[in-house]
């Protein structure tokens, strides 16, 4: 078998063999077969696509270039989210304690800020403190006592794919459906999860700009997840607007405490409750098809966890599991604040029909919160309030957003990107639900 | 600029300006561009094309790359061939020393063998002593004193070409009608020339399978030569069958010697003549444009120099100044033979309608003839001598071709790979011409 047969048949629109993909992974991953070839493999895969059964053959190669963990010691249904990646969202610092509340284990690898996207990672390190590189044995003793941890990627799991998203990152076929569909199943497979809730991200601020696109992408991993064993549903969600009320890491801690205090924004409350019911589902009643009365009762569990402050107590006792500062969380005005301010009001008046999600994440990056290549350092105290969301009116002049930032020079470029992500019109249309569809 | 940006507009299907396109070669002829992102690239201009502004730039921004050859110095037109590439193409060697017989100067930068496709300098080294590997010192000094001379690339001419074509080979990015045209005219170029004529190959041996991508690929390099001030003209030619009566090196040039001598298969004659006949318009009165008659009148000049034995003698010289034994070529049956020969018998009765040239050129590489890479050896006196071309009638058990080879192990597998490129058929076909057309 050659690199180069392989590169040659996808590139003419041929299906390849499990054998084949497992091949060049394994080859690349073990560093016999070079860069050059493979990223000329992914061009071709972006212009030609996989099958379904190439891309659980790709999911399959990749997953076998690394360890599962396994997590079949610690009783409960394992059950993780993830999200495909957006502006603003916080889901998973709510989620995450509020499902373990629920008595669902949540063992998740979470990932960093790049480009336009935020972090989990590098919000929960908001937190002074908070420890995100756990070996595997602090990961799974957290699970075992708090019921539920957050780590970042080990070089046990799928080492492969940070290999292959670094190659794809600098050559421009990073937004291939088959490829993130792989990307993410095998990293999530190997996690040794029970079941799986995906938030496929949709909308100007997404990978997948379309509602096809998106519901491609999730119908892709649910069957890779659900034929391998993992009950997955995914849910596309809207990212016309950045998610919630701010994007920045210290600014995101604080909303997602207020959220898991009741206080959240309506777009926030919706992605996080019907994500949260879904996994509640799937954890308690594998496998079985709900009806629109199982998931509402799901979600009013949920609401009773949040409103009882067991959730919250959840999240306190995973920050001091992981050495993070619990103090801030109880007073989370003692989070770090950026050193300066700077209001960004409207320059006509109507009503805001439209907040480009990608602008905002870049306008958040040039003050700082966010990183260009992996190499770059994050001021996490930077970022953005919105002052105004989709359906709202605003004046001429009236304040839309607040900047906060440390260092100046980005601060008037990041200004005028808000203004021009806003779409503002006359007459105010009613605002489309950010739960689009589901996919099981 | 960024390589990611270039990467990801050509991907997109955009056109690429002049700058982006020198700053990619340039960076990566540099070594600051990786192998990584151009291979990228490269699959990206497979599947989007280039506009012919694009590959204007592409073979600009390659052929400032290096030097250009300042052949100002010496008298008289400078004229060269250039192939695609092949199988049994030997027809540089006939006439590149007819026109220098004619009174043209002929310089040329020749290539090697690779993969079913033979290469000039390869066949030039079956002659004992004969060196291609000249400086540009030598090569201009023969051309003075000779009026033709054959070398391989240098360093100095077009230098990023190798590297991209090195990179191309091991990426299935080699078949691409922008990076081929730009590859093989930005090394014409540096030549420092005043005209080209170009034989661009179509059919089962050829990159070009179809006449419309022969087509475009002439029109192609035709309007870059032009518009660089190189008179250039294609010459669509047919490789539906091997081009001659031989494949494989001392056997192609026992073939050329015979040719030399005024006997050779028509098809052989045919390409030559008509390719020479537009050298000599070209050199003898630039810019015009020809009626029939003047071709013809350019053909008959040719036939009466190889009539008279100039043309030979002029190959003599060649072959003297760059120290090969022009023994053999007086005397071609000192020329080395394999030692082992087999024939190969036709297993049905009919016409030959068609002789897949890849699979012939693949079956004189099983015999050792080629190379699969850069690296393999070249047995020089393997090869194939054909009994039978398209047309010709042969009965089952007829011989239609030996094979001659030196080790053992191909040869059968050689054999039946000869058998199944005939295509035989009850009733005889007219061949078509072997000039399929003229692009200028």
């Amino acid at each position: 078998m050659r690199a180069y047969d392989i590169i040659r048949k996808k590139r003419a629109g041929s299906a390849l063999s499990g054998e084949e993909l497992s091949f060049l992974v394994t080859g690349f991953s073990e560093g016999r077969i070079p860069d050059y070839q493979v990223s000329a493999f992914l061009m071709a895969v972006f212009f030609r696509g996989m099958t379904e059964e190439e891309t659980f053959g790709l999911t399959d190669a990749m997953l076998g270039s690394g360890a599962v963990l396994d997590l079949s010691d610690i009783p409960g249904p394992k059950i993780d989210k993830h999200s495909t990646g957006g502006v603003g969202d916080k889901v998973t610092l709510v989620l995450a304690p509020l499902l373990a509340s629920a008595g669902i284990v949540v063992p998740m690898i979470a990932g960093r800020a790049l480009a336009h996207t935020g972090g989990t990672l590098d919000k929960l390190e908001a937190i002074p403190g908070f420890r995100t590189s756990l070996s595997v044995q602090e990961f799974k003793e957290n699970l075992r006592r708090v019921g539920v941890s957050i780590m970042g990627q080990t070089e046990e799991v799928a080492p492969v794919d940070r290999k292959l998203y670094a190659l794809r990152d600098v050559t421009a076929t990073v937004d291939s459906i088959p490829l993130i569909a792989s990307s993410i199943m095998s990293k999530k497979l190997a996690e040794g999860i029970d079941g799986l809730v995906l938030d496929v991200k949709c909308g100007s601020g997404a990978f997948m700009k379309t509602p096809e696109e998106a519901r491609t992408l999730a119908d892709t991993m649910v069957k890779i997840g659900n034929a391998r064993g993992v009950k997955t549903v995914a849910v596309i969600t809207d990212m016309d607007q950045p998610l919630g009320a701010t994007i920045g890491n210290s600014l995101e801690i604080r909303e997602s405490i207020s959220a898991l205090h009741g206080e959240w924004a309506r777009d926030l409350r919706e992605v996080t409750l019907t994500l949260g019911a879904w996994m509640l589902h799937i954890g308690k009643n594998r496998g079985g098809t709900p009806d629109e009365e199982t998931i509402e009762r799901s979600r009013r569990e949920l609401g009773e966890l949040l409103a009882s402050g067991a959730a919250f107590r959840k999240f306190v006792a995973m920050v001091d599991a992981q050495q993070g500062d619990s103090g801030v969380v109880l007073r989370p005005d003692l989070i770090r604040q950026a050193g300066k301010a700077r209001k960004v009001v409207a320059d006509r008046e109507g009503y805001i029909l439209r907040i480009d999600a990608e602008k905002i994440g870049i306008a958040s990056m040039l003050l700082g919160a966010g990183r260009e290549t992996m190499a770059d350092p994050v001021d996490r105290s930077a970022g953005i309030i919105l002052a105004k969301k989709v359906g709202d009116h605003c004046g001429r002049g009236e304040q839309v957003a607040e900047l906060h930032y440390n260092r100046e020079d980005g601060a008037v470029e990041a200004g005028e990107l808000f203004l021009s992500a806003l779409e503002i019109e006359p007459r105010r249309s009613e605002p489309k639900s950010v739960i689009l569809e589901v996919v099981r």
